[in-house]
């Protein structure tokens, strides 16, 4: 199956999820790792579509989510920075070009190590928290533990 | 805010339902009344993506749905036909694009007068209970009705 470009990012304003989550890690030296990643979930008989898009940007895993829906998840820096370029080519129409432009501001943080201080896991944090389809919470949590620590 | 045929069609394929009920109507000779419909569900901040949708496609009407979610509801069958020449010309490509064509054949019986007769009403619940979108045990009973009178 091929896709282009336009029906990608209608695709993706409706169904796709710009996620980071900072877990705490004790092989770092900060103690905590940010995770970015970007996520489509989709029916089990839809599966194909999920491979199209894996094809497409060029990297991630589809694998099973939960009951009948399966799930592409990219991690990779590499290949999440690929993301950022297409749809900074090709903006999303919905308000999750919100949440896609702090996701990208976080990757360019990341891509310029600040992840690995902890300034700079603080800076993520700021920007994550904000962002529609995080966990507020918990990265308030690492918030607090880290401006304690 | 300007939408592109291959962007509806992806942003369809995700959010997108064609749906059909056939409703009890006392004033209608054959006692029931075929409903089909075209629905997009969105969260209230992106009812601009609705109205986007509904000048795209030439009517519908756009209202709150439940909670904080919002929808398109396109039912009057001349616009709906337009819909179908729509996604006739541009595919979609999950497997929403079967229930389509149900949902398409299902207007081109109504287009010709066929959701009138009891014969017809059969017709269209045998096609919509094979839809995903549909409920089919409202259906079914519909028929037991209809194969009973």
């Amino acid at each position: 199956m091929e896709l282009n470009a336009d029906w990608v990012v209608g695709f993706v304003d409706a169904e796709g999820c710009f996620h980071v989550s900072v877990n705490r890690h004790a092989d770092l030296g900060v103690g905590f790792q940010v995770l970015p990643e970007f996520v489509v979930v989709q029916h089990t008989r839809d599966q194909q579509i999920l491979h199209a898009l894996k094809r497409f940007f060029g990297g991630g895993v589809v694998r099973s989510n939960h009951g009948d829906r399966d799930c592409l998840r990219i991690r990779k820096i590499s290949v999440l920075l690929e993301v950022c370029e297409f749809f900074l080519a090709h903006p999303l129409k919905t308000r999750k070009n919100t949440d896609f432009r702090k996701f990208r501001r976080i990757l360019q943080l990341m891509d310029a190590g600040q992840h690995l201080t902890r300034e700079g896991v603080l800076e993520i944090i700021e920007i994550a928290s904000s962002m529609n389809s995080t966990n507020r919470p918990a990265l308030l949590e690492v918030r607090r533990e880290l401006s304690n620590g």
